[in-house]
Formats: structure tokens, C-alpha cells, sequence
């Protein structure tokens, strides 16, 4: 991961002034002043002042939207997203103290929350452009990828945000998957099996489930999971 | 619906200046000239002239925020985040024309989207604390709540764009019922029986289902609905 040390030079100088006097009372000018360089090479990395705060989202976007390009024809599309989405958690995770530090500003902050929603609403535009394309001609195939993608992200945040809170402490990426895991299970791709990422392998084997009629969908498909959990290993 | 008139006026006179000029080119100035009132009577209904292109959320909020407030303990709570989600669509569907006008507008300026993302998120947030509150000790409660209200919200909004481009012409709770009863069959809630919104009486009948191991979940699931489905009518 090579960043041209000017721009990391000029982040941490921003935060270093927000985290003191606060975001609205920073300037650009005492952010350069820091940082010991002029206010143009300032307006080189960054647009504005706000967009010191997320450093990462454009290329994160840009490598997000690569990959979904990418996917192989026979690619699972919910795994797909899911997979996408889980690059976004390690952007954070790459450097756990200055994403802690960014989400306690931007709970302080109204007009940087405003601008984390655009970027995740960006991410999630993104994951439903791809299944829109996946889910063409299927039926309510824009609904279902609207669905989706919304889900996806809001799995990816609950985790993302339950390891922020606890200062980045604690392995991020276990408690992503098991988020996505959760919105798998709910839109139809089976969890990995025992062996790791491979897909389960197809046997034979049939799992016989007896419910009642009146029983809700979610008891009856909590009941299917843990027969198919409990699977022998191959 | 009773609304002070000069609250109409002054929103009828900024929509009719902002589809003129453009909304950045139009000053609170010219609109109160419009409505034919004060400058300070502008401010008593509006904090800014952003406020004016979404005068109905906060009373939206607010009555979604009741209704849930309000919920009997029995309440299905997947259903009842759906029948609040409802109350936004028909808010659109109150006023059409208006409806659609806003839409145009705000998909032309970028400002108004960034408001239109953070009202979107509030009435999220309001679906994601019923829902923990109901969820509070299930496993996985919180990371449940939040993934359902979010696709409750992209289900609705899903809906409310199709109609909103087609200039609302339609009828646009048929299509959020729609929607909304794909998230209840992902997450849990089965369809209303052929009786109409009554909960579908429960039966001792027994459903078997067999099924292969390898088979994904989605399609299991389908395999029981169609089963569930295909009750005999009591």
C-alpha cells in the first residue's frame, strides 16, 4: 500500500487539528501550516476540507467497482456483493486507530455524517448496479437487487460499527462475515461449509423437515439451518 | 389534513421558483416576495430554504415514531415496520403532483439529495430502534434489526421511485405492499392467507418437506411457501 507520504502527511495534520480545536474551527490554512507544505498541494489530494476526513472512499469505490466488473459469469451474485462489501471493512481495518478516531468525529460532526451517508449510499449503488445487471430479467429482479444491496450494507455497518465502538479492538473480519452470513442465509446462498470458503458439496442426503402450517417462516427456516449445520463432515 | 395556508403558499411559491430559476439561484427573498408574507414568517415554518422541499417529514417522523411507540406486544414486528414504512409512501401519495416535482428536483441538485439521504436515514433508524427493542436478547438482535429495516427501506423507496417516475400515475400502495411482502418473506413474516390481513390461522396440519442437503436456502424456502400456499381454506 503506497500513498505519497504528503498526503498521509497532510491527514494527519487535519485530524491532529480536528481532534484539538474541533472540525468547524479548523482551517485549510492551519492544516497546511502544520503539515509544513502550501495550501495548493493541500487542494491537489483534497477537493475540500471535508474530503480530508474519508481519504480512502474514492479508491475503495474505484476497486469496489472494478471487482464487481470483474465477477466470473458463474459467480454467485449475493456471495459477490457480499465479498465486494468486505473490502470496504478492510479499508477500516487497515488502520484501525485513524477509522476510530474518523468515527468519533463523525458523530460529532452533523455535516460529516451527512457526507458518510453519501458515500455509503454511494457503496450500496454500487453492489445493487451490479445485481440489477445479475437479476435482469428475473422477476421484481430491480427489487430484489435494491433489497439486497441495502441489506448487505446494513450488515457490513452493524459490524463495522460494533468494532469501532470498541476502539478497534477484536478481529473485524469475523464479525463482518458473520453479519453477511446473516443476509446469505436470508437471500439465499448457503453458508461456506465446513471446509472453509469452498461452496458445500452437493450429496445426496436429504434433510426431511416436519412443521407445522401455522408455524412462521423464520422458526421454520431456523429449523432447516441447524439440520443442514449439522451435516457430516466430508 | 388541516395546514396553516401560508405554509402552503410559501412551499407553492419556492417549488414555482426553484422549477424557474433553479433551486441554488432562488434566495428566500424572492420567495416570501412570491407568497406575498415576511421574511420572518418564512422562518417560523422553516429553519432554511432546504426545510421547504421537505415540509411533511418531521410530521412523518414524528407519526411513525407514535405508531411504533404504540405497538400492541403481540405485534408481528417485521409486519408492523412495514405497515410504518406505509405511512411515508402515503405521505407521497397525498400530493402527487408535488410528489413527483420534488423528485425531479432533488435528483437535479446535489445539496437536496445529501438532505434527502439523512431523512431516509432518520426514518431507518426509527425501524432499527423498534426493532432492537423487540429483538433485545435474541441472538444476533441488533445485527437482525438493523439489516431489516434497511431492506424495509429500500424495498419502500424501491417502490416510491418506480411510481415517482412515472410521474405517479399508478397506484402506488399496490406496488410497497408488493415490495414490502418480499422482505416479510425473507425475514420471517408470512404472507397474509387468501382471507385478506388477517394472520393466517394456525392449524395442526403438518407440512414435510424433503428436501437435498446441497439444495440452497432460497430455494427450500420457496419450496415451502409454495407448500404453505397451497393450504386448504378454512
Amino acid at each position: 500500500m503506497t500513498k505519497p507520504p504528503m498526503r498521509d502527511a497532510l491527514v494527519a495534520a487535519a485530524f491532529q487539528l480536528f481532534l484539538e480545536r474541533g472540525y468547524e474551527q479548523t482551517t485549510v490554512d492551519e492544516i497546511v501550516a502544520l503539515a509544513g507544505v502550501g495550501r495548493r498541494s493541500f487542494f491537489r489530494y483534497f477537493p475540500s476540507k471535508e474530503d480530508v476526513v474519508f481519504p480512502d472512499h474514492e479508491r475503495c469505490l474505484a476497486d469496489m467497482t472494478a471487482y464487481l466488473a470483474e465477477s466470473p459469469e458463474d459467480t454467485e451474485p449475493v456471495e459477490r456483493v457480499c465479498a465486494a462489501a468486505r473490502m470496504v471493512l478492510l479499508m477500516y481495518a487497515e488502520n484501525p486507530a485513524f477509522s476510530v478516531q474518523r468515527y468519533r468525529l463523525t458523530k460529532k460532526v452533523p455535516g460529516l455524517r451527512a457526507s458518510e451517508l453519501s458515500v455509503v449510499w454511494r457503496y450500496e449503488r454500487a453492489l445493487a448496479a451490479f445485481l440489477r445487471g445479475r437479476f435482469a430479467g428475473r422477476t421484481d429482479g430491480m427489487l430484489r437487487a435494491d433489497v439486497i444491496a441495502a441489506a448487505v450494507v446494513a450488515a457490513h455497518n452493524n459490524a463495522l460499527r460494533s468494532w469501532l465502538r470498541s476502539d478497534g479492538q477484536g478481529d473485524a473480519t469475523t464479525a463482518v462475515d458473520h453479519a453477511l452470513d446473516y443476509v446469505k442465509a436470508a437471500f439465499g446462498t448457503p453458508p461456506p461449509g465446513p471446509g472453509g470458503n469452498e461452496p458445500r458439496q452437493e450429496t445426496e442426503d436429504v434433510v426431511v423437515l416436519v412443521s407445522r402450517r401455522g408455524a412462521p417462516m423464520w422458526r421454520v427456516v431456523q429449523e432447516i439451518e441447524s439440520a443442514l449445520t449439522n451435516q457430516p463432515e466430508n
